[in-house]
């Protein structure tokens, strides 16, 4: 990252300034701010609050486990140390930060905050995932606020530029590489040729895979991404666990040889689609989402999102295709998305008013059926033991379920016994495809189950 | 784009909703907008407007000259056309909307609004441009608001990003492609090997270049966007004169075959980088800025931008680089940017508060020294009527002015009396660069100045 050294190097003078500045005419005009976690992220954040001039904002309080050994010289005396959580919700700090990840004891203490008075900002994706409706509407009850711009795509601003930026847009559609590390163990496959457990392990020795990689790897992580972003952008109430999640493990190198030829790359993609019904007041909407490897034209800009970057392309109606990328992880980007959330409930408690306990304004959210079973061409990747007649079988079963065959591709130089091969197909319904599977896969010539990816 | 035919289809019913909705108790909840201009952006605005539900935004008024010529019929009975500015000022619309372009008497008539005590939504980048500060400033005294989304980069929501999404970073480089018309035509030379002019008599003869292009080709439609977000992005104070804006009618096919081979392909780029002193409380910095065509590499985002689209990758201390995408231009993405400046001044106005007339929390704006003497590679492409010595000359010049040349390119199979080539020099100041050109074009051998591009 830029500026790192120059602001390793600042950092004492910041942090002077930081402890000159805290007399008491000051402090008055300063949103106090309390920091549960102080993790990666966590001391991001109050480095961020301690350098940065004029943020009129005050670090008052760090929580964490284990004061004595997270304790740092660096941070200005007058914050405040401490294990307890009452410290924080008995204290006058009037934004609480939590960065601390986990369910629980999380939820709990969030709504204890909102309850005495606090507004909040958190990171935490499954938390906002499952609980955000109710606990926005608990803010509201309180006249509090609660923020969450860092839950998705860490520094990348895509959730005030889908609820504010584009605001004045009829958003229907909404894809996205949400999850870095399976972006990253992808483009390690693509461009070294190697297998998934090799890349999933390289990535596990250089930090950019968890120990237990199930979350990211099965797409749970990106899902309860995705669903924050079809409330946010689409209007659409939908749980996580609603949406399929599909694992990027099947993928191997051939994979990318095959959707080289096919003028793409593979990528694990979020993706939702609404289809809004002709009559605009019915809630009876279907949404299409999943969260799954897929083929991208190289020419998207989804293609070539590289590393552990995040990219969201939002569609709408009338503005077309809008384009958020950026630094979907680490500590200081996912730290600037939580201090622009700071600053923005800060600018509201400014007008040093209640706001208004209604909904006026805000679109009508719906609650849309939720459905993977997508229109689009489809690629089929077999590994077969060969034999005479292989191609003529599929194409008979395909043919039989109404789906039509765009192209058969076979890499040279393969053994008979390992034999990998491909078959494109038309636009067609997802469920259709299962349909043909389900009797593909016990063909006994297949050494495994067949590899279906949707192509974008 | 997307939905327009289904829009089309909808737009009776979506009417009659609207009209339907014009019941006295319903009204008062809504924020009446009057707007300025019914052209290509302003009747987007209406048609937003009136077919988008659940806005809580009512059109009460369109100015326009030659109403009776202007009027269309899809509009709700209850908006009131007029050509006299008078019936908006004194009328109780709560936000102007001004899409009529010019610098008067528009400015007259956003101060005389803001003074009347309505709120102005502008997409005017001249006016913004020109007297922004002096306007936001009177907008504060007023109780006011006046936003400007849809000035910078049409229905990319790149304002409010800037301004908002990354209020917790501290921006220092902006970089953007904001002119679809130069990215057209540079496109268009790249992909079909034409000449300039013949590029812009096509853009012209389909609408994507005006008659007097000059705004467009020259680089100031671009520095007026560029000094609007070196002003949101970057806190400094710049007037659009003192940035240098360089012509893209000097590039030919033939500098596009070169940027090839050197990896890059040339954009009209639009760029501002704030070097911050060390003493951080510091005024006296020095920004770097510059709108001209530049050698940009091909993985690079901005690289990617296509026809009329526009792109702007912010960089920041914390969070690196975010990049934004989309459509810069058209009746309806820029249309989504001014309602979402609409509504983000209704959700303001509904909090029925006045606004602190304080500028604490904003950071402090710096008024630096600006200049276009940048530090990078250079791109020289001479047109040279053969003879001996020429690479010697050039290159005594070059080193006299300390100047390191990187590589020297021939395409093959030119004629003799106006042979092209380049030169590439390795990183230095554009200014010791034109202290060479000085002397260089001078020689008897050109058949033309040279071309001299940065490379980024």
């Amino acid at each position: 990252m830029t500026g790192l050294s120059k602001r390793d190097a600042t950092a004492k003078t910041a942090v002077a300034r930081a402890n000159n500045s805290s007399g008491k005419n000051d402090d008055a005009t300063k949103c106090k701010v309390a920091l549960l976690g102080f993790g990666t992220v966590g001391s991001s954040v109050a480095r961020i609050l301690c350098e940065r001039p004029n943020t009129h904002l005050r670090l008052t309080h760090v929580l964490n486990r284990n004061v004595a050994r997270k304790k740092v010289d660096w941070l200005p005396s007058s914050v405040q140390w401490t294990e307890n959580i009452d410290d924080i919700l008995s204290s006058n700090a009037e934004v609480m930060v939590e960065v601390m990840g986990g369910l629980q004891p999380t939820e709990d203490w969030i709504r204890r905050a909102l309850a005495s008075g606090k507004s909040v900002v958190t990171a935490n994706k499954q938390l906002i995932a499952h609980c955000g409706p109710e606990l926005i509407s608990l803010a509201r009850q309180m006249n509090q606020q609660i923020q969450f711009g860092a839950s998705v795509a860490g520094g990348v601003p895509v959730i005030s530029g889908l609820h504010e930026g584009l605001a004045g847009d009829e958003l229907f559609k909404i894809r996205g590489i949400l999850n870095g590390t399976c972006n990253y163990i992808l483009s390690q496959i693509e461009t070294n040729g190697i297998p998934f457990a090799t890349a999933l392990r390289e990535a596990q020795k250089l930090g950019f895979a968890e120990a237990d990689p199930t979350e990211d790897i099965e797409g749970l992580d990106a899902r309860a991404k995705l669903a924050i972003l079809v409330r946010v952008g689409l209007h659409c109430n939908v749980r996580p666990e609603s949406i399929l999640a599909r694992s990027i493990s099947p993928i191997d190198s051939v994979d990318f040889e095959y959707a080289n030829q096919l003028g793409c790359t593979i990528r694990q993609i979020s993706w939702a689609e609404l289809k809004i019904e002709p009559k605009a007041d019915s809630k009876a909407n279907e949404l299409f989402a999943a969260v799954q490897p897929a083929l991208v034209q190289l020419s998207s800009p989804l293609a070539r999102v590289e590393g552990s970057q995040n990219l969201v392309v939002a569609t709408g109606t009338y503005g077309g295709e809008t384009v958020f990328g950026g630094h979907g992880a680490g500590g200081h980007p996912t730290a600037v998305a939580i201090v622009s959330d700071i600053l923005a409930i800060a600018r509201s408690k400014q007008s040093a008013v209640p706001m208004k306990k209604t909904d006026a304004g805000q679109p009508v959210e719906k609650t849309p059926t939720v459905t993977a079973d997508f229109t689009a061409k489809h690629y089929l990747r077999f590994l077969v033991k060969d034999c005479p007649g292989i191609i003529a079988t599929l194409a008979t079963i395909l043919s039989q379920c109404g789906i039509n065959i765009d192209s058969v591709l076979q890499k040279p130089g393969c053994p008979k016994s390992h034999l990998p091969f491909l078959i494109t197909l038309e636009e067609c319904k997802a469920s259709l495809v299962e349909q043909a599977l389900q009797q593909i896969n016990s063909l006994d010539f297949l050494v495994q189950p067949c590899l279906h990816l949707p192509i974008l």
